[in-house]
């Protein structure tokens, strides 16, 4: 390979080695049944597969391939900025700012035609406004919500979080599928009626 | 939704929750300097990435969106039949086998349309003849060579791997990209030198 072949393969190798840090960063899901919580890496790549899966309850057209490279990347940041709990509002305070010196750093890795297309890519999922980043978000909801449901909502216990708050936090489901987030008011009410989220 | 279109989605959630499991299931491989064995949901991510970033170095036109979704799911059967190291003839022996039955029974969870299209993506990529599963399988030997030379070699050392065993193993990269296959001699020759993979 020429010299800028060269470089430029090293540029990538570095990014691909400083994405297996990921595997390392821990979230608050629990593994259906295994005991013990999941990563970031395992999380998305168990979300990509379903976009691809349930591609078909998005409520617009959408792109599926770019929606599974959005998710692929949706948590890199968090190899700095760390996973911040949906239910901890110190936290999300200053997500934001972190995970974008984050992406800065991280992305800034790669080559910059690449940085600059991934970097727009995690913007654009942070954002939340593009059919693409709607389901890529109702995914993010509803990964969690399926371990947690079968798991007999262990996590929720755990953090003693009430009906409102899971309620509130999943926007995402509602504002990317319709019938997905009818499956997921079935399984919020079953949890409120049971006293597992209580009000 | 429709009657239909619950069952549709049970099987859907069903298969979801089995994947799990591949989360579970460890590799031969140690993470760069974490210590441990990664799983397969961890390396099928990794390598999902990895195929989108070197596209540009595969020897043919290729499908990324399709040989990232192939990535995803080429190792689900070990979740019945186990990770098959490399380097070991005897679980090579049955390995075929064992698998093909994992994937009757874990892509049959499905509905039968997908259930069909994962079988057939899968097939594809044991198979190894098309430009996608040549390119997935260049990264499925280029992965795991990163993450061990990162730990300067470890991994062979563990098991006591000569080089033309690594050569041979190799292939799969030699048959999807010319320059990935210089970086991999690179790589082996510098192990090769300095003894960590005699002949």
């Amino acid at each position: 390979m020429d010299n800028e072949t060269r470089a430029r393969l090293e540029k990538q190798i570095d990014f691909i080695l400083e994405l297996d840090k990921e595997k390392t960063i821990f979230r608050q899901t629990s593994l259906s049944g295994h005991g013990r919580k999941e990563n970031d890496a395992e999380h998305a790549w168990h979300m990509a597969i379903m976009a691809y899966l349930l591609r078909e309850y998005a409520d617009e057209p959408f792109d599926v391939a770019k929606t599974m490279l959005m998710i692929l990347i949706h948590d890199v940041v968090e190899i700095d900025a760390g996973d911040t709990y949906a239910y901890d509002p110190e936290g999300k305070k200053t997500q934001r700012e972190r995970e974008e010196k984050a992406a800065e750093r991280i992305f800034g890795l790669l080559p910059e035609d690449q940085g600059q297309e991934l970097k727009a890519l995690f913007k654009e999922f942070e954002d939340g406004t593009t059919p693409e980043a709607k389901f890529a978000r109702a995914m993010d909801n509803f990964q969690p919500l399926l371990l947690n449901n079968s798991n007999g909502g262990g996590d929720w216990r755990e953090h003693g979080v009430r009906y409102e708050q899971v309620y509130g936090r999943q926007a995402g489901t509602r504002k990317g599928s319709k019938i997905l987030s009818e499956k997921t008011m079935e399984i919020l009410e079953k949890y409120h009626e049971n006293g597992t989220l209580p009000s």
